[in-house]
Protein backbone atom coordinates (compact mmCIF):
# COMPACT_ATOMS: atom_id res chain seq x y z
CA UNK A 1 0.00 0.00 0.00
CA UNK A 2 1.24 3.80 -1.06
CA UNK A 3 2.33 5.93 1.66
CA UNK A 4 2.88 9.40 1.78
CA UNK A 5 5.58 11.43 2.37
CA UNK A 6 6.19 14.82 3.94
CA UNK A 7 9.40 16.21 5.22
CA UNK A 8 9.22 18.67 7.95
CA UNK A 9 12.13 20.64 10.24
CA UNK A 10 12.01 21.37 13.99
CA UNK A 11 12.70 24.79 15.26
CA UNK A 12 13.49 26.40 18.75
CA UNK A 13 9.66 26.11 19.07
CA UNK A 14 9.32 22.55 18.66
CA UNK A 15 11.94 21.48 21.43
CA UNK A 16 11.46 20.93 25.64
CA UNK A 17 13.64 21.50 28.16
CA UNK A 18 14.97 18.33 27.94
CA UNK A 19 16.57 19.47 25.25
CA UNK A 20 14.36 17.12 22.66
CA UNK A 21 11.44 17.63 20.97
CA UNK A 22 8.21 18.21 23.02
CA UNK A 23 6.10 14.82 22.32
CA UNK A 24 2.86 16.54 22.45
CA UNK A 25 4.24 18.38 18.99
CA UNK A 26 4.21 14.94 16.96
CA UNK A 27 0.46 15.14 16.95
CA UNK A 28 0.83 18.60 14.80
CA UNK A 29 3.42 17.55 12.45
CA UNK A 30 1.26 14.30 11.97
CA UNK A 31 -1.62 16.79 11.14
CA UNK A 32 0.56 18.69 9.06
CA UNK A 33 1.28 15.35 7.09
CA UNK A 34 -2.06 14.76 6.87
CA UNK A 35 -3.29 17.87 5.44
CA UNK A 36 -0.38 17.57 2.63
CA UNK A 37 -1.62 14.18 2.07
CA UNK A 38 -5.15 15.34 1.42
CA UNK A 39 -3.77 18.11 -0.50
CA UNK A 40 -1.56 16.26 -2.57
CA UNK A 41 -4.94 14.47 -3.97
CA UNK A 42 -6.43 17.62 -4.59
CA UNK A 43 -8.52 18.58 -1.60
CA UNK A 44 -8.17 21.83 0.52
CA UNK A 45 -9.20 21.86 3.90
CA UNK A 46 -10.72 25.47 4.21
CA UNK A 47 -12.28 24.78 0.29
CA UNK A 48 -14.27 21.23 2.05
CA UNK A 49 -15.79 23.37 4.62
CA UNK A 50 -16.81 26.34 2.93
CA UNK A 51 -18.09 24.52 -0.68
CA UNK A 52 -19.64 20.95 0.52
CA UNK A 53 -20.67 21.69 4.73
CA UNK A 54 -17.37 19.29 5.25
CA UNK A 55 -15.30 19.00 8.25
CA UNK A 56 -12.35 16.45 9.89
CA UNK A 57 -12.04 15.71 13.57
CA UNK A 58 -9.55 13.94 15.19
CA UNK A 59 -11.38 11.35 17.77
CA UNK A 60 -9.14 8.85 18.88
CA UNK A 61 -4.84 9.22 18.49
CA UNK A 62 -2.32 6.24 20.15
CA UNK A 63 1.25 7.86 19.87
CA UNK A 64 4.09 5.78 20.83
CA UNK A 65 7.16 7.57 21.11
CA UNK A 66 10.36 5.47 20.33
CA UNK A 67 13.57 7.69 20.34
CA UNK A 68 14.06 11.38 21.09
CA UNK A 69 14.28 13.89 18.33
CA UNK A 70 16.29 17.23 18.30
CA UNK A 71 15.90 20.07 17.61
CA UNK A 72 17.43 21.37 14.23
CA UNK A 73 16.34 17.88 12.93
CA UNK A 74 14.54 16.55 9.70
CA UNK A 75 11.86 14.48 9.73
CA UNK A 76 9.77 12.41 7.16
CA UNK A 77 6.42 12.23 8.30
CA UNK A 78 4.81 8.94 6.82
CA UNK A 79 1.02 8.53 6.55
CA UNK A 80 -1.15 5.51 5.37
CA UNK A 81 -4.90 4.98 5.47
CA UNK A 82 -5.36 1.84 6.91
CA UNK A 83 -9.20 1.64 6.88
CA UNK A 84 -12.11 3.85 5.82
CA UNK A 85 -15.12 3.26 6.51
CA UNK A 86 -18.53 5.68 6.36
CA UNK A 87 -17.87 8.42 7.94
CA UNK A 88 -14.14 6.91 9.38
CA UNK A 89 -10.93 6.75 8.47
CA UNK A 90 -7.98 5.48 10.17
CA UNK A 91 -4.34 6.60 9.86
CA UNK A 92 -1.31 4.99 10.70
CA UNK A 93 1.58 7.31 10.89
CA UNK A 94 5.25 7.75 11.68
CA UNK A 95 7.86 10.28 12.21
CA UNK A 96 10.98 9.31 10.70
CA UNK A 97 14.53 11.45 11.52
CA UNK A 98 16.58 11.81 8.24
CA UNK A 99 20.10 12.04 10.33
CA UNK A 100 19.94 8.53 11.98
CA UNK A 101 16.90 7.29 9.88
CA UNK A 102 15.24 6.02 13.31
CA UNK A 103 11.98 6.05 13.79
CA UNK A 104 10.95 8.41 17.04
CA UNK A 105 7.44 8.35 17.08
CA UNK A 106 4.43 6.26 15.33
CA UNK A 107 0.90 5.98 15.87
CA UNK A 108 -2.76 5.57 15.02
CA UNK A 109 -5.03 8.70 14.47
CA UNK A 110 -8.80 7.91 13.44
CA UNK A 111 -10.79 10.93 12.23
CA UNK A 112 -14.41 11.47 11.60
CA UNK A 113 -16.00 13.27 8.60
CA UNK A 114 -18.55 15.64 10.22
CA UNK A 115 -21.30 18.31 8.79
CA UNK A 116 -20.82 21.53 9.75
CA UNK A 117 -23.18 21.44 12.20
CA UNK A 118 -21.34 18.73 13.85
CA UNK A 119 -23.11 15.80 12.66
CA UNK A 120 -21.44 12.92 11.21
CA UNK A 121 -21.46 12.18 6.97
CA UNK A 122 -19.72 9.95 5.14
CA UNK A 123 -16.66 11.53 2.95
CA UNK A 124 -17.46 12.99 -0.03
CA UNK A 125 -17.84 10.85 -2.90
CA UNK A 126 -14.72 12.31 -4.64
CA UNK A 127 -12.75 11.90 -1.91
CA UNK A 128 -13.52 8.17 -1.21
CA UNK A 129 -12.69 7.56 -4.92
CA UNK A 130 -9.43 9.31 -4.98
CA UNK A 131 -8.33 7.95 -1.82
CA UNK A 132 -9.35 4.14 -2.74
CA UNK A 133 -7.17 4.81 -5.74
CA UNK A 134 -4.07 6.15 -4.13
CA UNK A 135 -4.31 2.99 -1.26
CA UNK A 136 -4.36 0.83 -4.48
CA UNK A 137 -1.19 2.07 -5.65
CA UNK A 138 2.37 1.15 -4.39
CA UNK A 139 5.03 3.76 -3.45
CA UNK B 1 -2.61 53.06 39.69
CA UNK B 2 -3.67 49.69 40.42
CA UNK B 3 -2.07 46.45 38.79
CA UNK B 4 -3.87 43.10 38.47
CA UNK B 5 -1.78 40.10 39.60
CA UNK B 6 -1.86 36.74 38.20
CA UNK B 7 -0.70 33.75 38.86
CA UNK B 8 0.82 31.00 36.51
CA UNK B 9 3.05 27.93 36.48
CA UNK B 10 5.29 27.29 33.90
CA UNK B 11 5.26 23.58 32.72
CA UNK B 12 7.77 21.27 29.90
CA UNK B 13 5.00 22.69 27.26
CA UNK B 14 6.53 26.21 27.80
CA UNK B 15 10.15 25.37 27.81
CA UNK B 16 12.60 25.19 25.11
CA UNK B 17 15.92 23.15 24.42
CA UNK B 18 18.05 25.82 25.65
CA UNK B 19 16.18 25.16 29.13
CA UNK B 20 14.29 28.16 29.98
CA UNK B 21 10.82 29.39 28.86
CA UNK B 22 10.64 30.01 25.14
CA UNK B 23 9.87 33.39 24.54
CA UNK B 24 7.04 33.36 22.77
CA UNK B 25 5.47 32.02 25.66
CA UNK B 26 5.31 35.32 27.46
CA UNK B 27 2.43 36.68 24.60
CA UNK B 28 0.32 34.09 25.65
CA UNK B 29 1.15 34.16 29.63
CA UNK B 30 0.34 38.49 29.14
CA UNK B 31 -2.96 37.39 27.37
CA UNK B 32 -3.81 34.90 30.18
CA UNK B 33 -3.73 37.78 32.40
CA UNK B 34 -5.63 40.25 30.42
CA UNK B 35 -8.35 37.19 30.62
CA UNK B 36 -8.34 37.18 34.02
CA UNK B 37 -8.23 41.06 34.49
CA UNK B 38 -11.20 41.03 32.65
CA UNK B 39 -12.94 38.57 34.32
CA UNK B 40 -12.19 39.99 37.77
CA UNK B 41 -13.92 43.20 36.29
CA UNK B 42 -17.10 41.03 35.25
CA UNK B 43 -16.82 40.32 31.79
CA UNK B 44 -16.54 36.98 30.12
CA UNK B 45 -15.05 37.33 26.21
CA UNK B 46 -17.00 34.47 25.27
CA UNK B 47 -20.57 36.06 26.71
CA UNK B 48 -19.10 39.56 25.18
CA UNK B 49 -19.05 37.61 21.57
CA UNK B 50 -22.47 36.16 21.93
CA UNK B 51 -24.36 38.91 23.53
CA UNK B 52 -22.49 41.82 23.08
CA UNK B 53 -21.46 41.23 19.35
CA UNK B 54 -17.47 42.56 20.41
CA UNK B 55 -14.40 40.48 19.90
CA UNK B 56 -11.13 42.51 20.84
CA UNK B 57 -7.70 41.62 18.91
CA UNK B 58 -3.89 42.20 19.71
CA UNK B 59 -3.14 45.17 17.02
CA UNK B 60 0.95 45.85 18.33
CA UNK B 61 3.27 43.85 20.80
CA UNK B 62 6.43 44.87 22.34
CA UNK B 63 7.71 42.95 24.40
CA UNK B 64 11.92 43.15 25.64
CA UNK B 65 13.01 39.79 27.35
CA UNK B 66 15.49 40.83 30.35
CA UNK B 67 15.96 37.44 31.98
CA UNK B 68 15.58 33.56 31.94
CA UNK B 69 12.65 32.00 33.70
CA UNK B 70 12.55 28.00 34.19
CA UNK B 71 10.50 25.14 33.51
CA UNK B 72 8.38 24.61 36.72
CA UNK B 73 8.86 28.19 38.13
CA UNK B 74 6.17 30.55 39.60
CA UNK B 75 5.03 33.60 37.57
CA UNK B 76 3.26 36.66 38.62
CA UNK B 77 1.69 38.16 36.10
CA UNK B 78 0.96 42.14 36.48
CA UNK B 79 -1.28 43.94 34.14
CA UNK B 80 -1.65 47.74 33.86
CA UNK B 81 -3.57 49.59 31.91
CA UNK B 82 -1.83 52.62 30.37
CA UNK B 83 -4.57 53.69 28.47
CA UNK B 84 -8.21 53.83 26.73
CA UNK B 85 -9.39 55.59 23.67
CA UNK B 86 -11.90 54.59 21.58
CA UNK B 87 -11.20 51.53 20.42
CA UNK B 88 -8.04 51.11 21.63
CA UNK B 89 -6.73 49.68 24.58
CA UNK B 90 -2.60 49.83 25.93
CA UNK B 91 -1.58 47.54 28.37
CA UNK B 92 1.52 47.76 30.54
CA UNK B 93 2.03 44.00 31.38
CA UNK B 94 5.34 42.23 33.18
CA UNK B 95 6.22 38.95 34.36
CA UNK B 96 8.20 38.31 37.37
CA UNK B 97 9.62 35.04 38.59
CA UNK B 98 8.80 34.48 41.87
CA UNK B 99 11.66 32.48 43.29
CA UNK B 100 13.70 35.53 42.33
CA UNK B 101 11.48 38.15 42.56
CA UNK B 102 13.16 39.30 39.01
CA UNK B 103 11.60 40.87 36.40
CA UNK B 104 11.77 38.35 33.60
CA UNK B 105 10.03 40.07 30.48
CA UNK B 106 7.82 43.02 30.10
CA UNK B 107 5.99 44.24 27.06
CA UNK B 108 3.49 46.78 25.95
CA UNK B 109 0.39 45.09 24.34
CA UNK B 110 -2.05 47.40 22.13
CA UNK B 111 -5.59 45.46 22.00
CA UNK B 112 -8.58 46.74 19.68
CA UNK B 113 -11.88 46.17 20.11
CA UNK B 114 -13.82 44.71 17.17
CA UNK B 115 -17.70 44.06 16.04
CA UNK B 116 -17.86 40.18 14.77
CA UNK B 117 -17.74 41.35 11.38
CA UNK B 118 -14.26 43.13 12.05
CA UNK B 119 -14.51 46.49 12.40
CA UNK B 120 -13.83 48.99 15.19
CA UNK B 121 -16.13 49.83 17.18
CA UNK B 122 -15.89 51.26 21.05
CA UNK B 123 -15.60 48.81 24.03
CA UNK B 124 -19.08 48.77 25.83
CA UNK B 125 -19.59 51.57 27.74
CA UNK B 126 -20.31 49.27 31.30
CA UNK B 127 -16.83 47.85 30.55
CA UNK B 128 -15.49 51.43 30.20
CA UNK B 129 -16.95 52.26 33.49
CA UNK B 130 -15.56 49.83 35.80
CA UNK B 131 -12.32 49.86 33.99
CA UNK B 132 -12.00 53.87 34.46
CA UNK B 133 -12.58 52.77 38.52
CA UNK B 134 -10.16 50.23 38.29
CA UNK B 135 -7.71 52.67 37.02
CA UNK B 136 -8.53 54.94 39.54
CA UNK B 137 -8.45 52.89 42.53
CA UNK B 138 -4.70 52.19 44.49
CA UNK B 139 -3.61 48.31 45.05
CA UNK C 1 -8.80 4.23 44.46
CA UNK C 2 -8.30 8.08 44.91
CA UNK C 3 -8.09 10.94 41.98
CA UNK C 4 -6.61 14.11 41.96
CA UNK C 5 -8.07 16.73 40.54
CA UNK C 6 -6.85 19.77 39.03
CA UNK C 7 -8.74 22.85 37.67
CA UNK C 8 -8.00 25.01 34.81
CA UNK C 9 -9.05 27.68 32.18
CA UNK C 10 -8.60 27.74 28.44
CA UNK C 11 -7.01 30.52 26.65
CA UNK C 12 -7.64 32.00 23.31
CA UNK C 13 -4.12 30.16 23.11
CA UNK C 14 -6.08 26.87 23.10
CA UNK C 15 -8.60 26.97 20.45
CA UNK C 16 -8.67 26.67 16.94
CA UNK C 17 -10.33 27.67 13.89
CA UNK C 18 -13.01 25.23 14.76
CA UNK C 19 -14.17 27.04 17.52
CA UNK C 20 -13.06 24.27 20.06
CA UNK C 21 -10.27 23.29 21.87
CA UNK C 22 -7.45 22.24 19.97
CA UNK C 23 -6.71 18.29 20.86
CA UNK C 24 -3.55 18.08 20.84
CA UNK C 25 -3.86 20.72 23.60
CA UNK C 26 -5.30 17.74 26.06
CA UNK C 27 -1.79 16.40 26.26
CA UNK C 28 -0.36 19.66 27.78
CA UNK C 29 -3.56 19.71 30.23
CA UNK C 30 -2.64 16.08 31.43
CA UNK C 31 0.72 16.31 31.63
CA UNK C 32 0.04 19.78 33.83
CA UNK C 33 -2.33 17.42 35.75
CA UNK C 34 0.26 15.05 36.65
CA UNK C 35 2.76 17.26 37.35
CA UNK C 36 0.69 19.50 40.30
CA UNK C 37 -0.22 15.72 41.63
CA UNK C 38 3.13 15.01 41.81
CA UNK C 39 3.58 18.46 43.62
CA UNK C 40 0.66 17.75 46.01
CA UNK C 41 2.81 14.52 46.68
CA UNK C 42 5.86 16.47 47.57
CA UNK C 43 7.63 16.34 44.47
CA UNK C 44 9.04 19.02 42.46
CA UNK C 45 10.92 17.57 38.91
CA UNK C 46 13.38 20.14 38.53
CA UNK C 47 14.97 19.42 42.33
CA UNK C 48 14.18 15.45 40.96
CA UNK C 49 16.67 16.42 37.99
CA UNK C 50 19.27 18.06 40.10
CA UNK C 51 18.96 16.60 43.24
CA UNK C 52 17.84 12.81 42.31
CA UNK C 53 18.89 12.71 38.46
CA UNK C 54 16.00 11.44 37.53
CA UNK C 55 13.76 12.55 34.97
CA UNK C 56 10.14 11.32 33.61
CA UNK C 57 9.15 10.63 29.83
CA UNK C 58 6.22 9.52 27.83
CA UNK C 59 6.50 6.46 26.46
CA UNK C 60 2.72 5.96 25.46
CA UNK C 61 -0.50 8.45 25.15
CA UNK C 62 -4.30 6.89 24.13
CA UNK C 63 -6.41 9.67 23.84
CA UNK C 64 -10.02 9.55 23.42
CA UNK C 65 -11.81 12.81 22.45
CA UNK C 66 -15.25 12.75 23.49
CA UNK C 67 -16.98 16.03 23.40
CA UNK C 68 -15.78 19.46 22.27
CA UNK C 69 -14.56 21.80 24.87
CA UNK C 70 -14.34 25.81 23.97
CA UNK C 71 -12.26 29.08 24.58
CA UNK C 72 -12.77 30.01 28.35
CA UNK C 73 -14.00 26.77 29.59
CA UNK C 74 -13.22 25.49 32.88
CA UNK C 75 -12.02 22.06 32.83
CA UNK C 76 -11.14 19.70 35.48
CA UNK C 77 -8.54 17.70 34.76
CA UNK C 78 -8.61 13.89 36.63
CA UNK C 79 -5.54 11.97 37.16
CA UNK C 80 -5.52 8.14 38.51
CA UNK C 81 -2.57 5.67 38.91
CA UNK C 82 -3.26 2.96 36.80
CA UNK C 83 -0.33 0.93 37.93
CA UNK C 84 3.48 1.55 38.99
CA UNK C 85 6.01 -1.53 38.16
CA UNK C 86 9.50 -1.00 38.18
CA UNK C 87 10.41 2.12 35.85
CA UNK C 88 6.56 2.42 33.87
CA UNK C 89 3.87 4.34 35.48
CA UNK C 90 0.34 4.22 33.85
CA UNK C 91 -1.87 7.14 34.45
CA UNK C 92 -5.34 7.37 33.45
CA UNK C 93 -6.35 10.65 33.04
CA UNK C 94 -9.69 12.86 32.14
CA UNK C 95 -10.79 16.42 31.37
CA UNK C 96 -14.08 17.64 32.38
CA UNK C 97 -15.84 20.51 31.32
CA UNK C 98 -17.50 21.74 34.57
CA UNK C 99 -20.33 24.16 32.38
CA UNK C 100 -21.59 21.05 31.03
CA UNK C 101 -20.45 17.91 33.92
CA UNK C 102 -19.55 16.36 30.34
CA UNK C 103 -16.27 14.63 29.33
CA UNK C 104 -14.48 15.84 26.66
CA UNK C 105 -11.05 13.65 26.84
CA UNK C 106 -9.79 10.57 28.39
CA UNK C 107 -6.69 8.92 27.93
CA UNK C 108 -4.35 6.81 28.80
CA UNK C 109 -0.46 8.17 29.68
CA UNK C 110 2.31 5.69 30.05
CA UNK C 111 5.66 8.00 32.04
CA UNK C 112 8.63 6.06 32.56
CA UNK C 113 11.58 6.79 34.86
CA UNK C 114 14.77 7.78 33.26
CA UNK C 115 18.65 8.38 34.71
CA UNK C 116 19.43 11.94 33.35
CA UNK C 117 21.81 9.81 31.03
CA UNK C 118 18.45 8.63 29.02
CA UNK C 119 18.44 4.75 31.07
CA UNK C 120 16.22 3.51 32.59
CA UNK C 121 15.82 3.24 36.84
CA UNK C 122 13.11 2.51 39.40
CA UNK C 123 11.21 5.60 40.93
CA UNK C 124 12.70 6.75 43.43
CA UNK C 125 11.61 4.90 46.83
CA UNK C 126 10.19 7.74 48.51
CA UNK C 127 7.97 8.47 45.60
CA UNK C 128 6.99 5.06 45.24
CA UNK C 129 5.88 4.95 48.92
CA UNK C 130 3.91 8.03 48.98
CA UNK C 131 2.31 7.18 45.71
CA UNK C 132 1.79 3.83 46.94
CA UNK C 133 -0.18 5.61 49.88
CA UNK C 134 -2.00 7.43 48.04
CA UNK C 135 -3.43 4.93 45.24
CA UNK C 136 -4.81 3.34 48.91
CA UNK C 137 -6.87 6.12 50.30
CA UNK C 138 -10.35 7.17 49.01
CA UNK C 139 -11.56 10.14 47.96
CA UNK D 1 19.54 45.88 0.55
CA UNK D 2 18.34 41.97 0.31
CA UNK D 3 16.15 39.71 1.63
CA UNK D 4 15.53 36.04 2.29
CA UNK D 5 11.93 34.57 1.54
CA UNK D 6 10.87 31.63 3.12
CA UNK D 7 7.81 29.93 2.70
CA UNK D 8 5.54 28.46 4.81
CA UNK D 9 2.04 27.12 5.45
CA UNK D 10 -0.38 27.18 8.42
CA UNK D 11 -2.46 24.72 9.82
CA UNK D 12 -5.28 23.59 12.16
CA UNK D 13 -2.36 24.50 14.60
CA UNK D 14 -1.91 27.28 14.35
CA UNK D 15 -5.29 28.90 14.32
CA UNK D 16 -7.56 30.19 16.50
CA UNK D 17 -10.94 30.59 17.52
CA UNK D 18 -11.72 33.89 15.84
CA UNK D 19 -10.77 32.00 13.05
CA UNK D 20 -7.40 33.53 11.93
CA UNK D 21 -3.78 32.70 12.48
CA UNK D 22 -3.37 32.97 16.33
CA UNK D 23 -1.09 35.89 16.40
CA UNK D 24 1.49 34.89 19.02
CA UNK D 25 2.39 32.56 16.60
CA UNK D 26 4.17 35.04 14.10
CA UNK D 27 7.19 34.83 16.85
CA UNK D 28 7.42 31.08 15.76
CA UNK D 29 7.35 31.94 12.43
CA UNK D 30 9.34 34.71 11.72
CA UNK D 31 12.10 32.93 13.90
CA UNK D 32 11.46 29.73 11.23
CA UNK D 33 12.39 32.83 8.72
CA UNK D 34 15.62 33.76 10.70
CA UNK D 35 16.95 29.81 11.15
CA UNK D 36 16.28 29.23 7.48
CA UNK D 37 18.17 32.00 6.85
CA UNK D 38 20.93 31.14 8.40
CA UNK D 39 21.09 28.21 7.36
CA UNK D 40 21.32 29.20 3.35
CA UNK D 41 24.50 31.15 5.06
CA UNK D 42 26.11 28.05 5.87
CA UNK D 43 25.15 27.74 9.93
CA UNK D 44 23.22 25.27 11.87
CA UNK D 45 22.41 26.28 15.16
CA UNK D 46 23.00 23.28 16.90
CA UNK D 47 26.37 22.87 15.60
CA UNK D 48 26.91 26.22 16.61
CA UNK D 49 26.41 25.47 20.20
CA UNK D 50 28.36 22.58 20.17
CA UNK D 51 31.58 23.43 17.74
CA UNK D 52 31.63 27.33 18.71
CA UNK D 53 29.94 27.37 22.01
CA UNK D 54 27.79 29.94 20.50
CA UNK D 55 23.58 30.44 21.30
CA UNK D 56 21.10 33.27 20.10
CA UNK D 57 18.73 34.29 22.48
CA UNK D 58 15.64 36.98 21.58
CA UNK D 59 16.45 40.16 23.43
CA UNK D 60 13.34 42.37 22.18
CA UNK D 61 10.59 41.88 19.76
CA UNK D 62 8.00 44.26 18.43
CA UNK D 63 5.01 43.37 16.13
CA UNK D 64 2.14 44.89 14.45
CA UNK D 65 -0.47 42.68 13.44
CA UNK D 66 -1.96 44.28 9.92
CA UNK D 67 -4.35 41.80 8.80
CA UNK D 68 -5.51 38.60 9.61
CA UNK D 69 -4.06 35.09 7.73
CA UNK D 70 -6.34 32.40 7.89
CA UNK D 71 -5.98 28.62 8.42
CA UNK D 72 -4.82 26.87 5.49
CA UNK D 73 -2.83 29.94 3.98
CA UNK D 74 0.53 30.06 2.31
CA UNK D 75 2.68 32.97 4.35
CA UNK D 76 6.31 34.10 3.01
CA UNK D 77 8.46 35.34 5.44
CA UNK D 78 10.42 37.61 4.89
CA UNK D 79 13.44 38.69 6.99
CA UNK D 80 15.94 41.80 6.23
CA UNK D 81 19.13 42.77 8.41
CA UNK D 82 18.47 46.17 9.86
CA UNK D 83 21.83 46.37 12.07
CA UNK D 84 24.54 44.30 13.00
CA UNK D 85 26.71 45.49 16.04
CA UNK D 86 29.36 43.18 18.59
CA UNK D 87 26.78 40.90 20.04
CA UNK D 88 23.56 42.58 18.77
CA UNK D 89 21.38 41.70 15.44
CA UNK D 90 18.21 43.22 14.46
CA UNK D 91 15.98 41.83 11.91
CA UNK D 92 13.12 42.86 10.45
CA UNK D 93 10.66 40.63 9.10
CA UNK D 94 7.46 40.13 7.37
CA UNK D 95 5.13 37.76 6.50
CA UNK D 96 3.37 38.25 3.64
CA UNK D 97 -0.20 36.16 2.78
CA UNK D 98 0.22 34.73 -0.84
CA UNK D 99 -3.30 34.37 -1.65
CA UNK D 100 -4.06 38.38 -1.31
CA UNK D 101 -0.57 39.47 -1.62
CA UNK D 102 -1.03 41.98 1.68
CA UNK D 103 1.33 41.97 4.42
CA UNK D 104 -0.52 40.77 7.62
CA UNK D 105 2.51 41.22 10.23
CA UNK D 106 5.75 42.85 10.56
CA UNK D 107 7.74 43.20 12.88
CA UNK D 108 11.33 43.74 14.44
CA UNK D 109 13.25 41.64 16.37
CA UNK D 110 16.75 41.79 18.44
CA UNK D 111 19.04 38.72 18.74
CA UNK D 112 21.87 38.62 20.97
CA UNK D 113 24.83 36.29 20.88
CA UNK D 114 26.11 34.00 23.76
CA UNK D 115 28.92 32.26 25.14
CA UNK D 116 26.78 28.83 26.26
CA UNK D 117 27.20 30.15 29.81
CA UNK D 118 25.14 32.97 28.99
CA UNK D 119 27.60 35.78 28.44
CA UNK D 120 27.15 38.30 25.66
CA UNK D 121 29.93 37.64 22.63
CA UNK D 122 30.46 38.63 19.47
CA UNK D 123 28.94 36.48 16.87
CA UNK D 124 31.52 34.37 14.85
CA UNK D 125 33.58 36.23 12.53
CA UNK D 126 32.72 33.98 9.88
CA UNK D 127 29.29 34.13 10.26
CA UNK D 128 29.76 38.42 10.32
CA UNK D 129 31.71 38.50 6.88
CA UNK D 130 29.06 36.10 5.35
CA UNK D 131 26.23 38.10 7.02
CA UNK D 132 27.67 41.66 5.32
CA UNK D 133 28.41 40.13 1.76
CA UNK D 134 24.85 38.75 2.16
CA UNK D 135 23.30 42.43 3.37
CA UNK D 136 25.77 43.91 0.43
CA UNK D 137 23.88 42.26 -2.53
CA UNK D 138 20.70 42.66 -3.84
CA UNK D 139 17.82 40.56 -4.49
Amino acid sequence: MRKHEFLIRTYYEDSDAAGIVYYANYLKFFERGRTEWLRDLGFEQDTLMQDDGVMFLVRKAELEFLKPAYFNDKLIIETFVQSLRGASIIFEQQAQRVASQEYVCRGNIQVVCLSTRGRPRPFPPLMVERLTQYMEQEN
